[in-house]
């Protein structure tokens, strides 16, 4: 299900978004943010605002996940997405892809969405039960009408969420057969070579809740007192004592930051061996995130100052995935019989 | 939740329609179409043909669904409901629909949906079982998007499907609530004084399987060969005989066609008295019937010959809907947050 993106051939196409429901951070950055700088000049990459989706589970909160569209578009900016390159855009404001999702919703029962893995898994997280709202349980219908509006053949995704990409291809081979048509395109997951980035308490993940993440607009305070906090062997309690790699979020963050390989190397031999203070590893780490991060809080802080420019591009990218979207519905539609003018 | 046409106050809006799943017959007749010639005069009507919601179980045939469009609107106009007071629209071709039924997916829950009766009922008519679309589960929100999208206040139904208005309403209280302002409007259900009309066979329903319907552009012969085989009292054996009205078809369909009401009570109670053969009873039905239908099948022949037309007024329709959705949408939306430029 996977595939490597070095074997792009005539310029793939992407799809790839965020859920505006809280500011990025650096799991985020990580794990998908930096691969969309590099694959915006190789690939056609559609990136979207996906606030109509974050609505599922918000609609107690609806202007929560207003305020964070645009913050999500400073933040995509701020790291180096170029709209220039890749599209970004608002989901609600793309209605094409509420309507291919409707249709979907005819190609899939309600037994198979209440089998998918990914699915299981959120509304166990979110604690729902039986209380599922229906757009839950129905929002791999939503994600696959979001991929195959823009006949997308990658989608970057987290080991987790393969499932939903195996969804969305049944969709597609299902409304292929049923129409006898190839207009829709199976997409292949692109699981990213670094996993999910721990949270700074060695938790598996980044979380609002669990406050252990550094977002990707911290400033140097910020950024210094968490790395005092991150967690990293419990047993190395003396610096001679030998260090254990495994779980040590402070190796961990340095493997996805530190530029110097070699000499990343050395320093976890000294360390398993012992004699390395913990001090040191964290001022390296330290240096590190402050060096990645003091450019993309500079690039935030000027297209901060220039917020009607961001809704202006975010306007221009909406405008420009709606026209691809629009191809992809009116196909999709007149293939199922669904034209008469 | 039944109201009455008569209490019309300030032009109430009426959203009503069918699933273009085959020629109508006598059953829609009675027990819709003739309304809808009477209210358009009174109330504001928009008329759906629900070609979208057709394919939750016409995945498979979805050229017949196409086909049957133009076919209802031929059988509108035939009956005489007027392009000019009521608004005939193709719901698949009014995508607001689609896109408002998707926000409302998450405002009612899967335990919901499923404890819905009128779904329960026909998932067991349909032979489902697990193996249901979601589509066909949902469709419960598609309904509200269709109601609300146009704020009717009334919708006319038969008794089974009072349970789908019920769903609609919660939505809206919901929606309204989550949002605090007052921008759906409940909807009543409007139930027919005459029920549904039985099949010719005396079955409780007229369907193309049981091969005992009427159509509504059944030819004087068709009509003519219906009524010999209509189903009277099965222990009306000799003339002399007293005869049962209960569950009499040719009795039930002259209370739907015969105009004279105080000869048709006469003839009742020679009927019961005994005397009476059911060759006279069909005799005076097939006139009554012949004589309903003729001008329906002139009129209907005669907007055959101008399909061209009729699909301009579709269109005309088509664009009068979509104008109102588009409002109802962009109200939700704005409600919901979901507005940035």
């Amino acid at each position: 299900m996977s595939a490597a993106i070095t074997s792009c051939g005539a310029a793939p196409v992407i799809l790839t978004g965020d859920r505006p429901t809280g500011p990025l951070h650096l799991g985020h950055f990580v794990g998908s943010l930096r691969n969309r700088v590099r694959y915006q000049d190789t690939c056609r990459q559609y990136i979207m605002i996906a606030d109509a989706q974050a609505l599922t589970d918000n609609m107690d909160d609806t202007r929560k996940v207003n305020l964070n569209v645009i913050e999500m578009a400073l933040d995509y900016l701020a790291v180096g997405i170029d709209p220039k390159k890749s599209t970004i855009f608002i989901q609600s404001q793309v209605p094409e892809l509420a309507e291919l999702a409707f249709y979907y919703l005819n190609l899939v029962s309600v037994a198979r969405l209440e089998r998918n893995p990914t699915v299981k898994e959120e509304i166990r997280q979110r604690g729902f039960e039986r209380d599922i709202p229906a757009g839950f349980l129905t929002y791999p219908a939503s994600q696959a009408a979001d991929i195959t509006a823009f006949k997308a053949s990658l989608v970057p995704v987290g080991e987790d969420q393969i499932p939903m990409i195996e969804q969305s291809n049944e969709i597609v081979r299902r409304f292929n057969r049923i129409t006898g048509r190839d207009i829709l395109v199976e997409a292949k997951a692109l699981v990213p070579e670094m996993g999910r980035l721990p949270g700074i308490d060695g938790k598996a993940k980044m979380s609002k809740s669990l406050r252990n993440m550094i977002h990707l607009h911290a400033s140097p305070d910020e950024i210094r007192a968490a790395v005092k906090q991150i967690y990293t062997d419990p047993l190395h309690l003396r610096i001679e004592d030998p260090g254990h790699l495994e779980g040590n979020v402070a190796f961990i963050y340095l493997d996805a930051f530190d530029p110097d390989v070699a000499g990343l190397a050395e320093l976890k031999a000294q360390y398993v061996r012992g004699g390395l203070a913990d001090s040191i590893v964290k001022a390296r780490l330290e240096a590190c995130l402050q060096e990645a991060l003091a450019p993309i809080r500079t690039r935030r802080q000027q297209f901060e100052k220039a917020r009607g420019d961001v809704l202006q591009l975010l306007q221009e990218g909406t405008a420009q995935a709606r026209e691809t979207a629009a191809q992809t519905i009116a196909e999709v539609k007149a293939a199922l019989g669904l034209r008469y003018f």
